[in-house]
């Protein structure tokens, strides 16, 4: 086996926190975008999407989607659980995972991409969108915060593959300028708390 | 059980689909958003994205997110299988229904938000975001097209939960404006027999 990487990707470190909870280590290829790797003939016949992470099986298989990936970990090595114990539980950490893809991961690459002056001249921008995009992503903190004065983890009471994908969304929206607000105690107790993991800095 | 559903909306449909698919019936509410149904405090405690599907169990637990609702039938009712039968079986069907929703439903509905005079007033919108957002949709279009040449379906050889996410994107599309190129036989082909599909109008 071998993971496609891009170590500063928000996707790319889901999977490598995920594998590093499982204590699973398997060998990594970086793949630099800045030197336009991701987007070479070689590399779109491994992913079309021209996308890290993706994962090499030993046969030759391609895996891409950082959430396909590590439920197949989650088959493969089952303890500890990081995406539920029973039907009901799998579907509250799905449904919870879901809303951090696709209500904060999004919007915060969208921010990131629409936005900032580094993809200036590399992909077309949309400086509304990318402003609307920075909106959504404060109000989904200010969201969060509510929903973490009650309890520690996101989706159920231990940490899941959920806190995972909030988690490098919160470290990319911080490094785009994206930082969660003083007075959100709650949601910075639940940052400060998953970032102090020992495997936060897979 | 009950479903809170949308019946013209991409998301709901996915899980009526499913549903059929699978022979389960089950009791429907729709939450009509031209009233603002889904931005009313009995609704946002049901579902705090304000968003449909939501469906409610007996016990009162709700689960949002179509994927996780699916999901969750799909362990009550593990047949006809729609996830996948073995963990890599899983994973390809879950990678390709991640590629259908983030690179195909995702700009589809963005397309429709940012460029559509139904939501001019009642969102912001950014145009220009939204013209980049239907480029988006037609690019994958052709992408889709070239991969279904060589197979009858998405993910592996059956129909999956990753034609159905793809199934409701397209109608979507179509509705807006965005119809497959007539040049695109075989995502052509690939429509015509998901959409003829005894289920297809759930």
């Amino acid at each position: 086996m071998k993971l496609y990487d891009l170590s500063s990707g928000l996707n790319p470190r889901r999977v490598r926190i995920f594998l590093a909870e499982k204590g699973v280590e398997i060998p990594l290829q970086e793949v630099d975008m800045m030197k336009g790797e991701n987007a070479t003939p070689e590399y779109l016949a491994i992913n079309p999407m021209g996308t890290m992470p993706a994962l090499e099986l030993d046969d030759g298989t391609i895996l891409t989607e950082s959430i396909a990936i590590c439920r197949y970990f989650e088959s493969l090595h089952p303890e500890p659980n990081l995406f539920g114990h029973n039907p009901l539980e799998q579907a509250q950490i799905e449904m919870w995972d879901r809303r951090m893809e696709l209500d904060v991961a999004v919007p915060v690459m969208h921010a990131f991409q629409h936005s900032h002056p580094f993809w200036e001249g590399r992909i077309p921008q949309a400086k509304t969108y990318g402003e609307l995009a920075s909106d959504r992503v404060r109000q989904r903190m200010a969201w969060l915060d509510r929903e973490l004065a009650t309890r520690e983890y996101i989706a159920v009471p231990r940490y899941t593959v959920a806190d995972i994908t909030l988690q490098c969304s919160l470290i990319v929206a911080k490094a785009i300028g994206l930082r969660i607000p003083e007075d959100h105690t709650s949601l910075t107790r639940w940052f400060q708390n998953v970032t102090s993991r020992p495997t936060a800095r897979a």
